[in-house]
């Protein structure tokens, strides 16, 4: 499986990776985890990730859970040339030992130009940061074609403009194996031959890799199901060899946003995060609404009398309070006549001033 | 299959415990480290495990990763009656937050009496402690029959002397369904329901559940394989009706053990570990041994030449720095002749003086 996975890479990513660098964990929770139990300890005198927000609120907790803590923004506000001021903010303090996004993003599903990944690069090799990229929608932004092996355009990824780099593949969503505990946790040749002394306060070896699996993930898990890595490595080389084109089995999700998007502003609400950099915001597996005079929080407990559920975006980081995110993946199609009765009920039961 | 997790600890260890507190990890490795990170957090004040060695290495490898410290003896000089003077002069010193030990005992294969189990429940007791027990031998010391449901004799364990405790049971050995990475830990009711102000530091909860449950275990792993679950379930239900005896699955360990052990002291080896308070050692997945005039370490060296493996005790946390641990379950009856011809050319080439 960790040959399929440096193929993977290779052929989605155009990135090249030690094959003995690419382990399966289980799931993006425990390769995310594991992240930052090894990668944040590296320095004694950092104090831990800067997180892009919005984002997956566990992410924050698994740093709690473990002690660490942590910095992070709304990147709403600081898209495009001025994230380098912002992220420069934090990274001038000398704190920050890793940053962590998610691209696309959960649960904006903003997407991250070329340009914005290169700031990011060009910062984290400017303070010898590692950038932890969760790239759990892989190929998902639908509004280009990344599900051809080995051709252009690729997947955009940091990793072509740092070294300094580790990426979380989830396999729940972009392959839809969900529930067998698989994930991919890919770190840069660079970072894993890292030294970090410091890592000797946990760790027997203070090297990132040797610290990373025999010190982190084998006194976590010592690996995931063999049966998932057997499924998982023979998805992958049907991928790889061109056989199975993931990125059609999941573009579902954007077709369904689409008309869902639609549903929700045709009964008063509005996209929070509406915009991607002045272009229309991809379709994909969540999207962001808002409704007039209303809280995230207050939206929330409404929809419960309705029977739709959603996340308040407050608990991403978010700035944006009025938000909830909702997601296309768990609705079915047959069941969007009832949603959109229960959006019609709504709104004519919250009339708008 | 946390009902039939329950159903198993009451039919065959005959105590009762809410299903809602028996949960399926990814192996007993994450059972272990999970128990660790939350339990040896109730109390800022204390220190981390007293490990009853020898053990396996590991758990103690994840104390040092997630920073804790621990404290340890080997248990050969402190079988029986003396066992409570010893385990008293740790607890006394109030740094004690856990104590864990493996029954049967991995590596040297000794299994504590009820009065030793009474003992080390009667200290917890008094010093407010959690038991951790692994029970990753379940049911293997063959001296007893402990296959029938509900049925004494029962495998012993420090659930019946005290209420503070957390099991390990794996399933890689009992139920021989290794690689799949499920194991079960079931925290008793008692300890589940504590409450201990401390772990706010890291938790929402200061209760030792809620913290275990969604602090610890939500952020490493989000559960295991969904389908590793349901074939432990099924397992597990046709153990506790009675229609397998998983015991008779593996009595072969102990089978060859016996014809090991022979070949080995038939050709000048010592068991080290021999006694069982008096009785003879029971024979199952592992034995020690040691050879006249070598350490351990140069055993171990000595054994490479002539194609055998082993691991050194002193990695255990044994006293027994002269002993190594063999195990009987990856060799094959059809390679007894070559171990036995291999150990009569080490016997003749180290003639004992």
């Amino acid at each position: 499986v960790k040959q399929e996975i440096a193929r993977f890479v290779k052929l989605f990513l155009n990135i090249d990776v030690d094959p003995e660098h690419c382990l399966p964990t289980v799931g993006s929770m425990l390769g995310g985890f594991a992240c930052f139990m090894t990668i944040n300890r590296m320095y004694a005198d950092r104090e831990g990730t800067l997180f892009i927000d919005p984002g997956f609120p566990v992410q924050k907790q698994q740093c709690r859970v473990l002690g660490q803590s942590f910095m992070s923004f709304d990147v709403y506000n600081y898209r495009g040339p001025k994230l380098r001021e912002k992220l420069l903010s934090y990274l001038k303090t000398g704190k920050v030992s890793s940053i962590l996004y998610s691209n696309p993003n959960n649960p904006s599903w903003i997407c991250f130009t070329e340009e914005e990944l290169k700031i990011v690069g060009e910062c984290a090799n400017e303070y010898d940061v590692v950038v932890i990229e969760d790239l759990a929608y892989f190929g998902m932004d639908f509004r280009k074609d990344y599900s051809h092996p080995g051709v252009p355009p690729y997947q955009p990824t940091v990793a072509h403009y740092t070294d300094q780099y580790a990426l979380l593949i989830s396999s729940s969503k972009a392959f839809s194996y969900a529930g067998e505990r698989i994930g991919m946790l890919v770190v840069s040749d660079a970072v894993w031959n890292k030294k970090a002394p410091d890592l000797k306060r946990f760790y027997a070896s203070d090297q990132v890799g040797m610290a990373l699996l025999f010190g982190t993930i084998y006194s976590l898990s010592s690996g995931t199901s063999h049966s998932a890595q057997y499924a998982l490595a023979a998805v992958l080389k049907a991928v790889n060899d061109g056989k199975l084109n993931f990125v059609n089995e999941v573009r579902e999700y954007g077709e369904k946003a689409i008309i869902m998007k639609k549903m929700f502003t045709d009964n008063g609400f509005q996209i929070v995060y509406d915009q991607d950099l002045g272009q229309p915001l991809a379709d994909g597996f969540y999207f962001t609404v808002s409704y007039p005079g209303l809280s995230g929080d207050q939206l929330l407990r409404e929809f419960m009398y309705y029977g739709i559920s959603a996340i308040a975006l407050a608990t991403t980081g978010s700035e944006r309070t009025e938000g909830l995110r909702a997601c296309t993946s768990l609705i079915q199609r047959a069941e969007f006549p009832v949603l959109e009765k229960r959006l019609k009920q709504f709104h004519a039961d919250h009339p708008v001033a």
